[in-house]
């Protein structure tokens, strides 16, 4: 049998993990991004046992006489796995663990989804979640704790309203965090009530809610997390990611991974400020660990907040609320003084930057440290949103990277208008002209906040149009970009901007074997057939980590069991 | 040449960072613990290339035709490498990077020494050190900080007093404390000043030190303090420990040398305290990671002090001060609260306890605990100093684990027949006794405390004299251990202490080659002889990994550079 069924090839996958041997994936359409940044062809891969790629074959080339796996692609297409330049792993895990009501559209269906919720997870010592909210259930009131209680009475319930602005606790949770009738209003917030002056009703608003004290996640929720993030990226094709903002629970969670054989899914990792750096990173960026799945590279910082929420820094008032310009989150010299220290120690900076003013700023710090930091830096300005276009030609210069997320633009489009006014539109979500100055696009999805979805992301980047074609011809339609350049951003440069080129990124000699089978080609797909792409295969390192005709089983719970409960209060 | 040089073995160690093959260790003199605790001998030793031993030969066994190494031992004696089952690892290497002043004569000859410090170690941003006593000096006034200033004034300087109860300050160290005229006493302190109410002198007594912060170690200081500490046990012939008490910045030390390489001695880890526990080990101990070299065990817990500081927990007064039975650092819900918390999550428990009345709570305590967690739990009790005759036979239930620190019987010998009077000594450091209800010995050397000497302790064990050969007959000398029994503790039980049996401990098939060449046989020594023992090499995982005949290079120091300086407070 000289080409097993495509399906042969999870065999690999259980082998592999001892010691894989070479693999020979042939009869396929694939392709990678060359040095030129132009899209190169070919029919088969050799990867070799260390899952790195030996040899690209193309139609008529000699195929090795006898490999030890041969996988028949059927002709489908090939590409190289998807990286996603700005995530949070955690958040994408955690979110997609959480209980989500948001599309209930009545209290009897969001206390059937709670109680399902709950039978489902015996182990969870609370049940939290989000996303209610009373005026679609016609409520005309809050619910309560009670009602809550004849879903679930022996844990703590902890849900929170859609915007985030009030929280229902069934009766257990307002007891452990010591909430009667004798608990007074906090300044800002509100306790509801059965009756004025009465034991709480249920429902906690604005800094009321703070009155719940959700446990931390413990280290097996947050392994949990981690496992339920990798099948929900792998499982959309994206086979490396940078982790915007990692915490030393949040790496120790990764190195458990790696130390176990469970991580599949590549991490560039930026530590959440310099003292999760320093923590981690020690003395400077960690070694790539576990075969090029895990490395420290860097910080994430903050100039700013977001648009939507008139955070960010602009230069001018909002159009939509004069009296302001936004807020900075760190000022000038502070940043300076972070972003030295971590360049210092030749870590990599990553710093959020949405307005125009923080934009500008941001560029006139990475043009100061840049005369005492030489070398290869590769400065990255995350979301880089709105720059005043007097701005752009700056971002050629420094190696500065843009690492920006295409549907944040279809999202926001709306929003922004209202924000920055039509004369600001120009330098919004300037992938084109951002790129056209020199500055190395690196392509991602802000997951969790946005879904980690690269085909979404692909078919904005090329057309500035929503799922839903709007508006016609593209919204500031100059800043498209070609598909080749979209395809750049979500692999080579992306792995480019964490330092991963020559490792990832590309499907040629030497690099390792992280690549999709899809049942189209995103070269030539329809915007909407694009937005609907399906993958068929992911493979990281030369294994089969997803296949959608064998969907992974969802991960083990962790064990369920009765933690102690401390004699004393200690 | 069919057996090179032993010199030639120095080869091995390059070629073993990357494949390291089968190497056969012969015409040797070489024993290990057997099964039984009886010391088994052999002359032959193949090491396969993943460290682990193949086989061992007896005289006259046939030897493989062919192997990638031969190492010709001359005849020497090969022992197990020794575990040291109690030390604080990078307390040795910040002891031993730290200045030493305590053979001082004069003030004089500790400015030369002050001076030829600072100019060994230019890049060290403070220079810190101990031991200094102006009676030996013969001073009649404390020393002061413009003496401190002509041989150093650019940097800070902070040099305790050798009872740890006054520093030395240069001005520039007195500057950054903003320790001026104008500073006050605090409660509980004295500023040594050039006049009443004038200036400060230099010296900071008791509480006034706080004033000076020392800044916490930079990463490479504590990678540096590794590399040393690793140095100084490997050359004494230990090849793993247990490290009682890692902070999370100590584990990623370890790990950074892990991750590149530079981890050769072997780390059995308790954390300190359960927060450590969880943020280093998570959902439970670590798995053994670098061929067997590092794992998180568990977690380190305090029941009581001292005995020289009277902080030990006895049952009776002192006998050398009737006011007091002295301290409980941790109280017994408190403890069983901690102990429940890590052995819920199969984490191991190493708890310190040094008084009669803190053993016998401790005892209580894993009683208690043992009705709950059950399965091999391996309960240590850390020192197991003075134990009430009574609770002897308790040591030999629930596998319980006595560490124990040979030497400290030596030191603390007229100290603790002070403290403790004549009738309480039966069981002060009771080695035999304890061993002889069932429980395993590990023996240690709670270095820094002590030096981590393994022939000392040795020594110790089956004299309990000192290194003048005092008392005569050995002090309480039916507590006297066998050489075999000493061999045991040092090796197969220390290891077993630390889950590490079937990995290393014992020269048999399977195990890691961790051995020594010795210039002298510890089993027939006497006593003086052993304490002179040499150790000619060490080999960890079947590499050379310290050889007398070629004494490493210190380690380099962290490249020397300037840390930018912050432009403002933040």
């Amino acid at each position: 049998m000289k080409y097993p069924l495509l399906a042969a090839a999870a065999a690999i996958v259980a082998a592999a993990s001892s010691a894989a041997a070479d693999t020979l994936v042939d009869n396929v359409d694939g392709m990678t991004i060359d040095a030129k940044g132009q899209v190169e062809r070919f029919t088969g891969l050799l990867i070799g046992n260390d899952g790195r790629i030996v040899q690209t074959f193309r139609r008529g080339d000699k195929r090795p006489g006898k490999v030890d796996y041969a996988v028949d692609g059927k002709g489908r297409v090939l590409v190289p796995g998807m990286i996603d330049a700005h995530v949070h792993v955690m958040g994408i895990g955690f979110g997609a663990l959480t209980l989500d009501l948001s599309e209930t559209t009545s209290l009897e269906e969001a206390k059937a989804k709670i109680a399902a919720y709950a039978r489902a997870h015996p182990d969870r010592p609370w049940i939290l979640g989000r996303g209610w909210n009373q005026e679609l259930w016609k409520l005309g009131r809050f619910p309560t704790a009670a009602e809550l209680d004849t879903v679930v009475a022996d844990r703590p319930v902890w849900l929170e309203r859609v915007d985030g602005h009030a929280g229902w606790a069934n009766t257990r949770a307002l007891a452990m965090a010591n909430v009667t009738a004798a608990t007074k209003e906090p300044a800002g917030g509100k306790i509801e009530r059965v009756a004025p002056g009465g034991r709480p009703a249920g429902v906690l608003v604005d800094t009321a809610m703070d009155l719940v004290k959700v446990p931390a996640p413990r280290p097996e929720d947050r392994d949990l997390a981690l496992a339920t993030a990798q099948d929900l990226l792998l499982k959309r094709g994206i086979t490396a990611v940078a982790d915007m903002g990692s915490s030393i629970e949040d790496w120790q969670s990764f190195r458990r991974a790696g130390d176990t054989g469970a991580l599949r899914l590549r991490i560039m990792s930026y530590a959440s400020g310099v003292d999760n750096m320093v923590l981690i990173g020690g003395p400077g960026p960690s070694p790539w660990l576990y075969d090029d799945k895990l490395r420290l590279n860097g910080v994430k910082l903050y100039m700013d907040g977001a648009l939507g929420s008139r955070g960010a820094s602009l230069k001018a008032p909002y159009a939509d609320m004069p009296g302001t310009r936004g807020l900075r989150i760190t000022q000038d010299t502070a940043l300076k003084n972070l972003m030295s220290r971590a360049a210092f120690d030749n870590f990599q900076v990553a710093v959020h930057a949405i307005g125009d003013e923080a934009n500008a700023a941001l560029l006139s710090a990475i043009e100061d440290m840049a005369q005492t930091y030489k070398g290869d830096r590769r400065w990255r300005i995350e979301h880089a949103q709105v720059v005043d276009p007097a701005d752009i030609a700056r971002f050629g210069k420094y190696g500065i990277i843009a690492s920006m997320q295409p549907v944040h633009e279809t999202s926001d489009r709306v929003m922004a208008e209202a924000r920055l006014g039509p004369a600001r539109l120009a330098g919004a979500y300037a992938w084109k002209s951002l790129n056209g100055t020199g500055a190395k696009l690196a392509f991602g999805s802000d997951a969790p906040v946005e879904l980690p979805d690269p085909w979404a992301g692909f078919a904005a980047a090329i057309t500035r149009q929503g799922p839903d074609g709007q508006p016609f011809g593209g919204w500031q339609p100059q800043e498209k970009v070609t598909r080749e350049q979209a395809l750049t951003a979500y692999t080579a440069d992306a792995a480019y901007a964490g330092f991963g080129e020559g490792r990832f990124g590309r499907l040629i000699r030497g690099e390792r074997a992280d690549f999709l089978l899809l049942d189209r080609d995103p070269m030539l797909a329809t915007p909407a057939d694009l937005r609907a792409t399906k993958v068929l295969q992911t493979w990281v390192n030369g294994q089969l980590v997803y296949d959608a005709a064998r969907p992974p089983a969802p991960p083990a719970e962790p064990p369920k069991r009765e933690r102690p409960v401390p004699v004393d209060g200690r």
